[in-house]
């Protein structure tokens, strides 16, 4: 296929990266030009602007939050430029909102717009092993659906409409910082108890919490080692207030993700918002009188 | 070995079994006679009390909770009639003060007391694939260790103190509960959103969250069906209790734990003390003004 | 003095008749014509659009919200028409950020803009006995200070920016609603104790608690009576909304404002969006199991 | 009347020396002796022990805690000893469990029991301004009612049960605290915003929360002075518990209890157990990273 892209960051790179590999044309834009050579060598065709990124069958739209993808698909008078025929496939962490407007603005112009967020960190989309989750019509994620299964180790279907994918990606992203929280705490209570954290968390992750998220996060609870980060604390209090702010609109009260929200909110006033979301161990174990690091 | 075995509930009776088919010679005592007789007629030597199981070389111990344990062990002068060099192996899930005080009685009378309390829900049980948690003297523990093999598929030495094992096990519950909690609230706002439970919930548990913790509640609360109770969720509250009793001894603030308190609460408020913990979606959907079942 | 006002509902028709009853010359508008015609037949003069409200000393404004403020104030280029040395008084409950925004617009045009929100319900407008918090320059406040002292039985002066008294505002709202969810909270307790509620209340707001918004709410919590409603709780969940977004911005956590904000949605979801925010009391009864109604 | 009196710390000695001062007859008990001896002085019998006390037709007991009740009271054989026709008057703060337990030992031996706590701190029961709440039966209520009359400026009587006054005085204590904590957050976010805090909090607590409680403590917080305590923050916690464990029993939710429970426990980690419980506030400044005294 001929595919576009936009956004070349930390996740965008090893995506389109993938998408390339599996023999698709891609035309790569990116705000700045580094990444873009990289793709460039790689085979890809470097495109002026987004808007000449949307010439083909397919453009995909890996950018950093609603403002980004705001500033450069409206802003960047991407669908009015689109080819026709051309499936809009956004796999950026987005608002429900932004993914409505957006949605019907493709609409308008008789684009087809697919969210497909994606779950897993930047080392997971190298290995091509990321899950992809799709809402949009039916026609439109047939069309694309071998182009999403270059980039992920599976397709998860939720629902004929964007706005499912997404809040499935917001649910989720909820769910990770969750479990962060609950072995935050629950590590600082047997830390307190004279167990090591690492011993906790180990007999836990090794058993009923055996799986990806609890692994990767028990890892860094138990070194209480929060950097270099892998995803933001900024971010994650982001992707939360976007889970708080969907349940707002439908009236699903979130009481866990309230707590996420203040515990976010006091880690950045102590100075943990560029580290690892992770550093939500920080803020448990000052709280409960521990040191922050183990001797 | 010579075994002792008082209590024979949900939890004790497959423990038994499996200890008496690993080829120790068992006594055992419960409350009421039917699981005796059953047990008797594997093999075992009924008790006509508690006292009288604690004549070999280590007497293990399955009882509901604090009351029940005070009750067999203090109340039935256990520890005065102990054999000389039996080990005490506590499998309840007690307080982190029972076991403090547990073993210090021990002490009195030179009898070693582990605690190890168990991971797993009956049906883990029978299949002997029990998680367990082991703490309390080295070589108290080596004198045991093929005991303890003998009932799960693996033991976790947590530190040389039983109350070590004790708060682990609260820690872990804690975690279970929590968990539940995380996925009763993403699964409510994913439902406002048009994104069927049991959909919303597979994605997540068959990736990221693809644990045993995760996957046995995730099924009920896509399913919205919280009956029969596995674990009722009145005990529920009780770990949780427990868990931030012993927060509390140690200054230790657990912010998602006192949210579940509130939560089971609630849920016993409504009537459903007896249902399975994982009730707890029923609570996040009727606040969320979500039917409580599937159409 | 030359006075314009915008916004003539339940709050704004009873302070700009305290304006004309002081002996300014009052210019009105509103988006509906009734109430403009009954400040027509105080003597007051009609105007045609909000900009032509705009051409006194002073604009008073008292609208719903953000969007309400913004469609008329920048929608209606009330600024751009306004008359030369007039003061901008905002006595409507807007975000800190509208504040700020507002503020910056009328410097650009050199129009001072002074934030000037209320505390009271109607009918301690209708009495002229409103606190009046103003934020702003000294000198802009000084030439409406006798406006001000018209509408309220007070002004305080909280800083010489006008996010200063939208902070205020906020901040109090926010110490409402929490009293109102104490009283919720501790009304169930002797409840459940077999104490009414009406006692309970009485003995509290009329010691420790002698104050009006304890008092105001008590009397309501005490008859669960949450209809007719004198601040209904959208609007409630709005203003804890306002509160925590300023937390966010400053990275201020505020666990009990989340708390209101997820039972305020919870009571919506429940039907209660529109009776007053005292109607926290039926939710936190229901969470209890207590009847909605004394018998 | 012949009174007894046990306990004469910080607030049983100004409110016995009121009893004398209304023409009571006297007898006092104390652990230390000291306060007994100044008692003397003023005209009291001093008792050699608990049971001595509990001659005359009224015996009066406010102890620290259940503790002290239980070790007073029970451990001092003083039911057993009692004159026959003498009331119980308990003024302590305790759990409704150990008034129940309290009242029904007192029963078996025919002595009617009243629970009746007080609100106020030191000072206010030096000047006699006690609030008194009163539960037990009108009989026996009927027959003290001058004696209460004697410490305080009004009897709230508020149920026939002693475990009425219980819960009245515990959910009393849980709106204190969360007064201090609704204070202490908002004061936080006003700080943050440029407003001083004492000027955030004179507004409010000169008007929409001009009562005591408020006043008490705003400037407390105002002041950001939390040393010498009027009551330690480690009683606040143990009065919150004790609010929460009847909220447990009767199933009533407390989420503001619950984030309070926390906070005092996170206080408690930090060093402030032995600050006054409006140190909260210290808390609630560290968690948004603000200073914790004014420039």
């Amino acid at each position: 296929m001929d595919v576009g892209f936009l956004g070349l960051g930390h996740m965008g790179k090893p995506i389109a990266t993938h998408v390339l590999r599996a023999g698709h044309r891609l035309t790569v834009w990116n705000r700045s030009a580094a990444p873009c050579e990289e793709l460039g060598h790689l085979g890809a065709t470097v495109a002026v602007d987004p808007a000449a990124a949307a010439r083909g069958e397919a453009l995909m739209i890996m950018l950093a939050d609603d403002d980004a993808c705001r500033a450069v698909l409206i802003g960047g008078r991407v669908l009015e430029s689109a080819a026709p025929g051309i499936v809009l496939i956004n796999l950026s962490t987005v608002s429900v909102e932004l993914t409505r407007e957006l949605a019907a603005r493709a609409q308008q112009h008789d684009i087809p717009y697919v969210a497909a967020p994606v779950f897993g960190r930047p080392e997971v989309a190298q290995r091509g092993q990321l899950n992809v989750v799709a809402g949009g019509a039916h026609a439109a994620i047939a069309r694309i659906e071998s182009l999403l299964g270059s980039i992920g180790q599976r397709t998860w279907r939720v629902g004929d409409t964007p706005e499912a994918a997404s809040i499935v990606k917001l649910a989720g992203n909820f769910m990770i910082a969750s479990a962060i929280e609950t072995m935050a705490e629950a590590a600082a209570l047997a830390q307190a108890y004279g167990v090591p954290r690492a011993q906790f968390l180990e007999v836990l992750t090794s058993t009923l919490f055996a799986s990806p998220a609890y692994q990767i996060y028990g890892r860094m609870l138990a070194e209480q080692r929060y950097e270099p980060a892998g995803f933001k604390l900024r971010l994650g209090l982001k992707d939360v207030r976007l889970a708080l702010q969907a349940g707002e609109r439908a009236h699903v009260p979130l009481p866990f993700a309230s707590v996420l929200r203040d515990h976010f909110l006091e880690s950045i006033a102590q100075g943990a918002g560029d580290q690892d979301w992770s550093a939500l161990g920080r803020a448990a174990a000052r709280r409960a009188g521990l040191p922050d690091k183990p001797a």
